[in-house]
């Protein structure tokens, strides 16, 4: 984009309705369509802003708190290359090595990281029925903060996926698919299958396949959901996501068939999950440090996986999709049969296809997360982005 | 604050006698009272600045070592933002990866990371007579590595807590007191009760008791030490806490009974720590990771403890205060009876009433190592903050 | 240096020939003499520049990866220096908590972590064959990311010791040559012997002592290896160091004396080693995680050492060199004889006389791996560095 164009893009902020201010971001069905479109059009703008060495550093000084409960490579880098952009420092809270054994309450661990933060990006997916409480347990603790004096300002708390939700996955994703189909209004009618997909390893998070149900059927597509029978997800995430896309007026299929879905499909989705109910049967294990329950329960579920095998992204299922051509998706990494594992979710020579597109996709997370905190805490985003190219700092000397 | 009155706070430095320069933050009672008062001026001033949205970034560029060779949660973090405050990038010294274990010197050590470094933070507090120690030692290392012109500046070593003080806690715990009482002079006469306090837990650093009466007893304060008997601090800090104590035109007692320590006092701060000389048997136990040794003392001592469970600052102690309504302090996390734990520190609903109350004295401790930092390496501290005022950067452009 | 004199060495690298820009630096031998020579004067002017108070902040944001797959403490915080120096946030790739383990490429991997990256320092010295090939492997990777659009710009690979080399090292160790000297062409004829020591462990990489033959051979000086029988290095970096010994018009001679080597030496740099072959054996146990295949490796090992304990820089053999007054150099921790262990690579008396200078050496580090990173991203280094001294902005306010 030229200069004519990010401005352009900056107008476009104006005429959204937008309430993002002070809050956080946890789930993209709490945020308006308005809403959505503004953390696209504020990310977009930001990676224009940077391609053009334009600064986008909007604090001096600040602290992000990154709190990774489960590993993290991609949404690491992406939250710190997003909090870096915007001027801020990256402080871990590495909850092995705090005093948070010693009985300290999310009350008054959430206050104490805070009084110089904006920013608290949450990983927290393992434990159903716990991460997005988690994180909500944070948010109230800062609301109270905030209230009670103790902190100058509210930092906002970035789900950086949850049991429930992957927003900055699924946002990504989706800037991705509008700059690959020429904007995000193309997407109505265009047919996502967000299939289910064989895996050698168990207990992947439901978040991935949730959040992309729960964004797509916001936007008037075809959303076919699949898997074999018993590997449900949230029923009330699915239920949520037909009620979408009825009012979006689009489409919402939900089948135990792969092939049913990729028929004519635009865009695939094919990932591993854990069934629901393993999900729930796994969490009291995990607390209990149960390693034989835990080794009895992973038994049978790979027992199970391996039923449907046949859930694999192969060429013969691409050929179902729209004229053999659909996007294939993946928020990586992919199990790669013979690449990462002698079976896998997709075969090699499909993703080899696919691989850089992958890749792309997985470049806008960074953007996603900076324009999600951006839209948090500034007043007036499009005042802010303006204030951005009118100062015109550089940000490379180079 | 507004600007002037952040000038005026400025001003106050000007008046004060201050050899800090060059020199590290180790013990509050090597510094005067006028290098104390400096300390609490900066903090305030920083803060108000940073509240007014003015940068106070003095660097650049600018290495800050963190060394935690125990567990940290609020001391980590508020290093952190204290760096990141005046423009330094944290680098944590993790023992664990480095190649220390080769039998690398503390002297080597010191010097390798700090070629580009303004400051050194550094929590040891487990072992009993080695803390403090340590600490020397690194600030030794430093001032032969200047003069043999290996380091091109010294950078500043603040003590994040030793076997000895805690100082960044026990300045902050004064800063907030100051703000709460109305000045600094206003804790002339007034009564603060340090006493031992009930844990499930055993072999809690005595720097935070030692700390507090270090410092408390600089200001003319009614100083009452309470702990069962075996529940000895360090030996040397109490008789110099009493000396102080005289010399300030204080009080200070030192009795077996947490009655007689609440009894019409302004202050109480009921914390646990382990008795003197198990923390002195400890020492050797750690250093042979004789584990068998460690749960013999572990278990002696927990049964110890049991005989005191009385000491709890319950709503009955609470009463014995003046007015009932002394202001309750804690250095964070408490073993809260019944929320932490069956039976600890504090009562439930004392901590209810109070809990805003030290999440805000928490607060001021970023504060506190930022102006420490500052005053160990600005010759003219008033004139820095000044051209801070002046150069008007905005902290954040939101 | 003043103004001037930092003008005069930037001026210094007009007359260089140089294509290091959208390259790595992996290993010296890669490089030309005029590119070695530019990353010395760069190195140099930036280190005047920061003693002048001028800020070599070249990026506003940015982040650079580190990536430690064994220990480091020196290297690390050189890196995390010298990329704050020049305004980057490092991000560590702490493969143990990544998803790596999931079977993800290193291709993808690479990319993942670049979108925003300017500079990727890597340390993967302990498997012999593998550590330069990975570090290729991910520059490959990068140049297909740019070349597929999916990176924006191509962070460059600064090797932080491999299996081959250890050109952060050997670059500062020569630079300090030079400043110790007179200049890098003081260094003609004149003789270093690069030992093998004793050491009471095993296992030591082979890159330094590889990385010193291979860069002292470029500046026509004496170079004699010396080791015991069997404690070879690679034997291609052997010969490349005779060859380039020829075509530098120095000498490169190779005995089983440490005496010999010694003789008339003007530099020392004895350091153990564990042997090419032990390596090499070494390589698939620790793939295997064979842990009582390396207990019985390292057993055979250091019984074989302890055969070679004369192999000690005392004061005796300090004797033999020139003048009994050659520099001494070591890439630290030495293991000193009577301090970090009973017998070790030298004598507690020759290191205590050395100290500073072994510490002075080390300081250069940060401004080598500085410079590296600099010479591979910017078109024009030397306008690059006027444009900073023309900013002035000054590094710290104090």
């Amino acid at each position: 984009m030229n200069e004519k164009e990010i401005q352009k893009t900056i107008e476009a902020l104006k005429g959204k309705s937008i309430d993002m201010f002070g809050k956080d971001f946890l789930l993209t069905w709490e945020k308006s369509r308005d809403e959505l479109d503004a953390t696209f059009i504020v990310a977009s703008a930001l990676r224009a802003l940077r391609e053009a060495n334009v600064s986008t550093k909007i604090w001096e000084t600040g602290i992000a708190v990154s709190n990774f409960r489960d590993n993290s490579t991609r949404t690491r880098f992406s939250y710190a290359s997003a909090c870096d952009l915007l001027g801020l420092y990256v402080q871990d809270l590495d909850e092995g090595k705090s005093q948070i054994a010693h009985g300290e309450t999310v009350r008054e661990t959430a206050n104490m990281i805070s009084f110089l933060t904006e920013a608290i990006g949450i990983r927290d997916d393992m434990y159903l029925g716990e991460g997005d409480t988690y994180q909500r347990e944070v948010a109230k603790s800062l609301d109270e903060g905030v209230k009670a004096g103790v902190l100058p300002a509210r930092p906002a708390v970035i789900n950086l996926q949850s049991d429930i939700d992957h927003p900055t996955q699924a946002m990504a994703d989706f800037l991705h698919l509008a700059d690959h189909f020429g904007g995000l209004d193309q997407l109505k009618g265009k047919k996502i299958a967000m299939t289910w997909a064989y895996s050698p390893s168990y207990g992947k998070p439901l978040s991935v396949p949730q959040g992309i149900i729960g964004l797509a059927t916001r936007f008037g597509m075809d959303v076919a959901l699949a898997h074999p029978e018993g590997y449900d997800l949230i029923p009330e995430v699915v239920a949520l996501s037909k009620k979408q896309a009825t009012a979006s007026g689009g489409k919402f299929s939900h089948s135990n068939s792969m092939d049913e879905a990729f028929k004519n499909a635009d865009i695939v989705y094919p990932k591993s999950w854990a069934p629901y109910d393993v999900m729930q049967q796994r969490v009291p294990l995990l607390h209990a440090n149960d390693s034989a329950g835990l080794k009895d329960l992973e038994k049978k579920c790979l027992e199970n996986n391996a039923k449907f095998k046949a859930w694999e992204c192969t060429e013969e299922k691409m050929k179902l999709t729209k004229g053999g051509k659909a996007l294939y998706m993946h928020c990586l990494p992919a199990d790669i049969t013979d690449v990462s594992c002698k079976a896998g979710e997709v075969a090699a020579t499909v993703f080899d296809r696919y691989r850089d597109a992958t890749y792309l996709e997985a470049s806008y997370k960074p953007y996603i997360i900076a324009a999600m905190i951006l839209l948090c805490k500034a007043k007036d985003p499009a005042g802010l982005l303006k204030d951005l190219m009118k100062r015109g700092t550089k940000r490379s000397m180079i």
